[in-house]
């Protein structure tokens, strides 16, 4: 059986045998009796297994070193030690494979940048463990958010011909061979022989593209890898890390509010509710009082101001900033964190921003200044989510692209959507890691990526 | 309201007002009166909206082209054409957006390679509605079985060093100037400039990397997008596609195809329950019978049958085959199809191919000369699923990769796993587009991807 099974109804086993395989997670052998804390990957919480000198292999047993593989049969009994109420007494183990005595993980507290680099080792230890299992719940529950109020999931492309916000810094990806590129008569490089027959990128979004779904299922949303090849050594920025984006047809800025409001409380509640233990865990070892914070999130109404009375409010306020306060500026994190921290003590949706600083696809105000954006911005972290309602007027759309610079031929099809049959629609982007760091409190995203790619690091 | 929730409840809203906002699927105007078949998207049956001549706006809107956008008020009335049970007596239209005529979806069938050209619009027709729900549909329903049974999501990495399989063209992705390739003083390629610092590509599989979580984790699986560079232009490949690939630990041949057949009956049988209508559709005007071939695939027990058994079925067949029957050789198309579809007329599993055929982790049998390798035959595609127990033996393994010429060095990581408690395990791959063409008995790959990635065709 499974110890996950074990464990959820372990007054129904008792004094019942069971069979379970899986590791040794600590092990102390006496003279004649030994424990072993066992765990089969299914359960946070392990079990102890008590063996003595009436196995025949009791020699073998005493010296298994840590992470070997067992099979197990015993009886599950009351424990009279401490720190568990429930062991099994141990009737019958024989071993898969003894751990090799080189092994980098041993029963100690290893440092984060020491299991970074034995990243396929380190979801054996507590804290990774923890960090991925909520990695897992936390995307289903984002699925099952969207699923139960009748959203299509779109898994938009990943190849490009085109940069989608004519900002990030993109991958090519090609076939060509770099030792010898084909050029053509004219010395430039022969893309037709190239897989696609042009140049290829890795998307930045899948925005653009959802949008087109958006006008077919009315709510639709992608959850995906996304790719950004800016070269940060930053404890917030991944080569490759997923984001969600959903797309909502009819549905002006406060009901894209209301919808990225109702999912960060039901995502946040699905895992406090699914990973008990591996949310007390994160709350005593990695950051105290994480699970009164995300309550106070779940509990709350988030809070809700334009980016110009943000402004005001900054202005007003006699916090001394690095950088000064003018209308116009895109906020930095010590204004978003003071904002949420210290006027709102809360998650507040800031509205409206300069149309300058926003991307051309932002619905513009009568005011003629400002767009239709939405930044969340959390306590502890700063922003969290960006969206807005989309620009819906097909000449507004053409002007704005043609004075940012966009090649307009490139956005044909997603000016289409402007011309046969245009809608209005928001939608936002929230990206999975920051999440599940404020989730965790896990403080560098490369620990809550499963194998790392940032820049110069491209390991297993 | 959204339309779904009123068909779903039609009854409830009898002679009630509602408020709608949508698209025009086909409209017919009379001199003073006219029929709307209008949807929002949300549900996959339209309602017929009337209209009289005492609207305001009675001449705008008997001239709304298709896939006008309109918000309407009205009242849920019995109908009394045919074709429809309810109608919606409208009382108020508004239009968001009049369709230019230069549409290029009209009211007629389309063909499916015109519509390819027009990837952006085709989810609006019904078929592509169809698709993209139920592949929406098929996507949670694989989530959802196994987060049922306690798996771990693993999201395993896009970027990668190695090529994983020793097999499959690989896309090179580099932030490398093309037209200016850095050079070391030998005169090769200076990767310390690219991104990484190293050749990097994108991935073919998961399931390396996957296999480090099972150990962890025990019951653990990927969903997401693989590439293959093959220039092929068949109704079958795309550059892009999306895969899962779980991986049980302790899980042995025979427990990884009862994994694999409880998964296909129940990913199907959800989207049976939860698409009536697309069902409906498919089995009418794409694939006569398909509701019949999927109840027969969830209702009967897959067959099993050893290679070495299966080669002599074949042999023993009076069927010509294009390409004999040998022990040894890779089944092909025809051979599948006939096991499953003659012999079996089931879903079959085909287990323990020759180890020549096969990859290098699979566990080599007792005989020296198989590995308990397994591929599902289904009826009407051939091979669906492909997997294995692996081999967890060190020695073995580093034996047949040396044989297959792999750089062992590339998968030290990978080979740990075998030296530190090594673990029987068992996985499989299952391509999501092929189960989903198989779901909706679409021919072409490039009708169920949003928008298709395929050699030399890179658009939207």
């Amino acid at each position: 059986m499974e110890l996950r099974d074990l464990q959820l109804n372990i007054e129904e086993h008792l004094g019942k045998n069971v069979k379970l395989e899986g590791w040794v997670k600590k092990i102390r052998a006496q003279k004649n009796f030994g424990f072993i804390e066992f765990n089969d990957g299914t359960y946070f919480q392990g079990i102890q297994l008590v063996f003595d000198d009436n196995l025949v292999n009791f020699e073998e047993i005493s010296k298994l070193s840590i992470y070997s593989s067992i099979s197990v049969e015993g009886k599950v009994v009351k424990s009279e030690g401490k720190g568990q109420n429930y062991e099994i007494k141990i009737e019958n183990i024989s071993v898969f494979n003894k751990a090799d005595i080189s092994n980098p993980l041993q029963n100690k507290r290893h440092g984060m940048d020491f299991l970074r680099t034995i990243a396929h080792l380190r979801p054996r230890t507590n804290t990774f463990n923890a960090v991925f299992r909520v990695r897992s719940l936390l995307a289903y529950a984002i699925h099952k958010f969207f699923m139960e109020r009748n959203f299509v999931y779109v898994q938009t492309p990943i190849f490009t011909g085109t940069d989608a916000e004519g900002a990030g810094e993109m991958f090519q990806v090609t076939t060509l061979d770099l030792n010898n590129i084909p050029k053509t008569e004219e010395n430039k490089i022969d893309y037709k022989e190239d897989f696609f027959g042009k140049p290829s990128f890795l998307t930045v979004t899948g925005q653009l593209h959802v949008e087109a779904f958006a006008s077919a299922f009315h709510n639709t949303y992608t959850f995906g890898p996304t790719f950004r090849a800016e070269e940060s050594y930053t404890t917030r920025h991944a080569a490759e890390f997923w984001m969600i984006e959903p797309e909502i047809a009819f549905a002006n800025l406060e009901t894209n509010m209301d919808i990225a409001e109702s999912m960060i409380k039901y995502i946040i509640k699905y895992v406090m509710d699914n990973a008990p233990l591996e949310m007390e865990f994160f709350n005593t070892w990695i950051e105290k009082g994480i699970i009164d914070k995300l309550n106070n999130i779940v509990n709350n109404e988030f809070g809700r101001v334009t980016y110009t009375e943000a402004i005001e409010i900054l202005k007003n306020s006699k916090e001394e900033f690095t950088i000064p306060v003018e209308w116009g500026m895109d906020l930095k994190t010590e204004h978003e964190r003071y904002l949420a921290e210290n006027v709102f003590k809360k998650p507040v949706f800031v509205t409206d921003y300069p149309k300058d600083i926003k991307a051309f696809y932002m619905k513009l105000n009568p005011d003629n200044k400002t767009v239709r954006a939405m930044d969340l911005l959390a306590p502890g972290i700063g922003e969290i989510v960006g969206g807005s309602q989309r620009e819906d007027d097909y000449d507004k759309l053409v002007n704005v692209m043609q004075k940012k610079g966009l090649n307009i031929d490139d956005y044909s099809w997603y000016l289409d959507l402007r011309k046969f049959g245009s809608f209005p629609h928001s939608g936002y982007g929230l990206g999975f890691e920051r999440m599940l760091m404020y989730i965790t409190g896990i403080a560098n995203i490369r620990d809550v990526l499963a194998f790392p790619r940032t820049a110069k690091s491209l390991e297993y």
